[in-house]
């Protein structure tokens, strides 16, 4: 995980605080006082595992003193019946977190899992997989993270991390393309790109002229897009997107163009179904600190 | 929506905070100063609409400027092409609150959507459709918010929201149930309940003479079910739970189950599909404030 | 305690930001760098002991070196004189954490030995005591512990945690109570309850044809509370409230309710006095850390 | 109020969310969309008035277009029966924002009332009530503003507002008094002031030959602070503390001291009753914006 | 201002909460109730403005009742004894209001104003200005925005903002240049840049080999910079940086690089004097609400 | 440093958030996993040191693991070259830490040394040099404490931390200026002080005829000083401040003042260079825990 480590702290905060609400009762009211166990994750379908991470992160929050150890490392593709991580201590603590691990590692292995069979698709092309802005509020870095887990890479992680120019807002206004090319490429932060979308050769001809560095080519059918990139291939990268499957987007890796952008990856991807394992520990084998 | 605007507030504060990251460059960038313009956000898809006043808190953050009007109410069934929240103001505002406030709509009519199709396999008959807490982490009051809007009914909205002893833990620690259930129900908070999960017949039994108010029947046959209702059904509240799929639910109901729960409703919801339109306004029409 | 760490973490972290403003300027100026002590709560009259585990959370957060036992637990009835907990470490540390340690040891002491008082008023009785939503702001979970700690038990701990219909409410705006029940019992999360007040033996006739599951008899005789025992016994929950005493309560009870609930048990807790006593250390006993 | 409301605004907001949970189950089921009311709250003892400000930022926070009106002044005394503030609106943020409004203007009422009771004791003297900092955790800058409404004086506002060496602690360390009140007096913000608590007239022989500028006498009787008054009456300023009680306050008084201190007009500070009256609005007469 | 309004909002809040503490006592005790004023901000030395908006929010937050108008724009060069913008409304919340908002526009416009100094050696030249990370900790949007108002160009937000190797941390671990850039070029998102610190010509021959877009040459002296321009002008992106003054930056522009980076015009800007002065208002001229 | 770690926790959290954005590009992209290093922070000129605790807690947030050890001690002349913190571990832990790290050392050894260069010139006089509120918004307590450790006082942290009158403000609302020094010191918290600044002969004398305990005496020449020194020495403290130098600071010490005041020491210090030097360390000598 890139290190932004603080801020899967404070998500993780938001998650238990929404969870636990004023305590979980059950637990509180259920489990004898000293009960120690062994918990295990474990995969109930095939997927590629992703958010290994933040459940130790929710697992030091809720308890401190659990004892973890991963049996698997994110990326990795697993089996049903697989289990991915082992915590014990404290069984209170345990049941406590069961949840928010699993729904965090169920959503990010789905994201994972999706992206990686998409990515599929473009094996043995020169074309990369891109995700885009379309994720559940909240979880964005968590999930552009499952999306470079799953073999993909991010388009950009927000609205500050690039420039982005949709040709038609431009035109509503009357605005030069030309002029505010230029001014984006003069005044955005020097590393980032400009980018800038398109939909007719027409337009990738003005914006190329105008010193755009990236076009994303928006709704173009794989004949628009080969003439495309016979126009332009070594003198800007190629985006491509719009309703994008697996299928369509081999046929535009084929076609030449350096990115495929998919948000499906990220906002249409299936939960993987994880489960928590508990068995009880004798006192004395518990991992559990005496203080 | 429940009166909770201030918990809203914030969820809206940190997707914002996550969108926006240092600023939105591409509009600063390309749009001119004292641009106005009316935006509409559209339906793509047919779908259950849910999300409403959470898009309208994004654009009052956004800019507290900007004039908004609903065209239609959560819970409404939508077509594609049809605007659902009409607002006007300064167009550089109207692209910079797009991404985040299409985001909580696509994926909250997703769940009002994916609820109502469940929802609709139970009509005609005496049983209601629960959801789980398998909710995304940090959107919890809102999905099941949209899970309300489509049709169905909270299951509790976190642990501290009533009590859920699942047998086998018990089990585990080798607690007696019956104490577990009375200590539950002499120790809970006076207005929340307290549920057993069972799995066989003989836990059934046993739940119910130890003074369980409601049973969750998980992963049992319809035949199965058909048993536990026959023999406690004026005694016990009954759920059943499990795999759930629309026709099953179904099935479960005609076997006299009080409630069915699903937490597919929420999890395997796909994001419906909703885009915003703007149209460029002269500046004497736009409802921007002179200050 | 409920297990709601996070929560408590956070209470806590604004109490000593609330009093440690920009840092303790006397602590600073006057102990010597490297002074070590022990410090020991002790009660200065009877009382019974909660908030030891906020005590803790307190001193971790001035200073995690510090080394805390506990002298007592939560619930015991200690005397004039008793030390409840030790820590030892850091001079500063301790002297910094004082005051506000001991605000929350000597407010939540209070609040769970005014609630043994009335609770033992109640015993030999089968009529529990319940709280209110009378508690001090921004210490709602914290109280409802102490109440638990003093032998009552919670009614809600906010409005998401369960349904209370004042019936004049209803009779404001004409509603039908039925429907209003009907409703209430239909939407609210399904593992809560559904209470309503009354105050004539007519609105209690009305309630439970309607639906409701608990009765709050509101500032009704005893004589009419017998009457409604009379009536509904075996049918709904009966609870009493209305300038509750420990005397009044009693006669409630043997007239047959199932709870009584008094505001008074928090919002007129009377503060129990602790201080805290210092013993230096020689540098070499204290269990400071070296680094 | 002193001028730091975005403080008093974080204190409600926390409440707020304390006592909303994820929202008002009766008032989101039970109230007719659209219903408006007109709100009162009114006093149900007599007391000495606090804490309007807050309850109007409570109603701001749930609604901001309720409309609101003080019918009093904090510091009023008011009757049984009277109404303090009236608002009107949509009736559901009424009765979302009552108990956490009345649980604020019931407690700063409770300290504001105290303290006017306390204060009387010393009318006709030249001596000053101060505040402690034994107030309730997350409330210290509100129970601090009702001490002054109720007509006494803060001592300091938290560790950072002054210095105050407690003899004893010197001694612990074997500190040079002489040493560490200089130190203070040379390196405290310029600003505060430093003081010294002293139980014996040895030690306040030492502490003003050391410098000095107040002394805090601890539990000493009215004979030995006369002594200390004749003492040094015009060298440094005199507080007495210790079991404080208003009979006792106005001997000290009288023996001639500037300040006299009592921790129970906060932390022994007796709610005062308060409730809130409902009249329904036809729908045209309520001050609702339309929007 | 980049739209980044929710960002600026929290820096204000908390320089505001560090200012106000628990009140501000002066302004409390020495200004009447109802007194009214119109304040001007005044420039007291030649600068570059910069913070206006900032200022405003400051305002807003204090009394959202103040009536602001800006009377210059962030960009303008400003003269001692020019007023920039006018507040008006209650004495008090200006009063209040002061010291923040001039340490916001005397730190920003000393931001501005030194950029502007060192972006003017750059005219004529096609060289840009850039800054640095090296801004004030929790100022940092704010002084990349001033660095903007000044004539100059942001590198980067924060480390997330695109990719600069540092060779020598390369050469540390022995990695393989070639592999770095191209794993950077792959993985990072598709929006930011990867630039490649390098001290000689033998690195930057291997830097473009590599695949570098952009090199900053660290510490070299003009001759080796034009030899570096010689060779690889129109390959790659060159930025130069290593105690920057003016006049070096403006032989580096002529020899041709692309940017020239200086640290100095955040971390040596010196703040520019501004203050504020007050007008009494009659009561009936003020602009304060009567509510 | 004054005990405020809870706060200086909250300053340093906000700067990480602000650099690391959503995370580390450069150093996820380039530094081998499980690469570890020895760093240390070494002083590039001549300076006072101040910072180090605040470069242990950005240690400690980046990376509890790091194994920290101060070289130096805050308040220390240190030269060039001069290694004053040690840290090692994960290399990339150290990678992203530096630049928050080195900004708030080399702030805060700015202000420290600009304090000691000041405070130097009223060696050998009774004068003490304080500071003003003058300092970075979000900084403010930070940089009050780098001003103690380069040999200061503080005059006030905050708007609470005691009362300043500016006499003309009285003036502008026609008040009285003993009525309002009468107030002020009856109602200010008691252990702060009441200060007035005076710019004339005669306010002199009508403040201290009012009472005041303390006076600002504003861009006063030394002429005027000394009179007024002449005329009030042993009544009431006395401040002077305008457009301070050290020289000029130095005359006004010598005309008998008990306090000088220079925003200069804050507002205009210049950060002091500081960098990180890294040393890789083979795996097994690294103290990098196994977990």
């Amino acid at each position: 995980m890139w290190t932004n480590q603080p801020l899967v702290r404070r998500i993780v905060e938001l998650a238990l605080e929404e969870d636990l609400g004023t305590g979980d009762l059950t637990t509180d009211l259920s489990i004898p006082e000293g009960a120690t166990a062994r918990a295990e994750v474990v995969a109930k379908e095939p997927c590629v595992l992703a958010g290994l991470p933040v459940a130790r992160e929710v697992i030091r929050q809720v308890d401190p003193d659990l004892v973890v150890q991963d049996l698997a490392a994110d990326g990795d593709p697993v089996e049903p019946g697989q289990a991915v991580l082992r915590a014990s201590g404290r069984a209170a603590s345990l049941l406590t977190a069961e949840r928010t691990l699993l729904n965090f590692v169920m959503r990010l292995s789905g994201v994972a899992t999706a992206t990686r069979e998409f990515a599929k698709a473009l094996e043995g092309t020169q074309t990369t997989l891109l995700d885009t802005r379309k994720t559940t509020p909240g979880l964005r870095v968590l999930e552009k993270y499952a999306v470079r887990v799953g073999g993909a890479r991010n388009h950009r992680m927000n609205l500050a991390g690039g420039v982005l120019i949709k040709n038609n807002h431009l035109a509503l206004w009357g605005a030069d393309l030309k002029a505010a090319i230029r001014r984006a490429r003069r005044e955005a932060p020097a590393l980032t790109r400009v980018e800038v979308e398109v939909r007719t050769m027409e337009e990738v001809r003005r914006a190329i002229e105008a010193g755009a560095e990236m076009l994303l080519l928006d709704h173009m059918t794989v004949e628009q897009v080969a003439e495309v990139v016979a126009y332009c291939r070594w003198k800007v990268t190629l985006e491509v997107s719009g309703d994008m499957t697996p299928a369509k987007a081999r046929e535009m890796a084929l076609a030449g163009v350096d990115f495929v952008s998919a948000g499906s990856i990220t906002h249409q991807a299936r939960w993987r179904d994880f489960s928590m394992t508990l068995t009880p520990l004798p006192q004395a084998a518990a991992d559990v600190p005496t203080s």
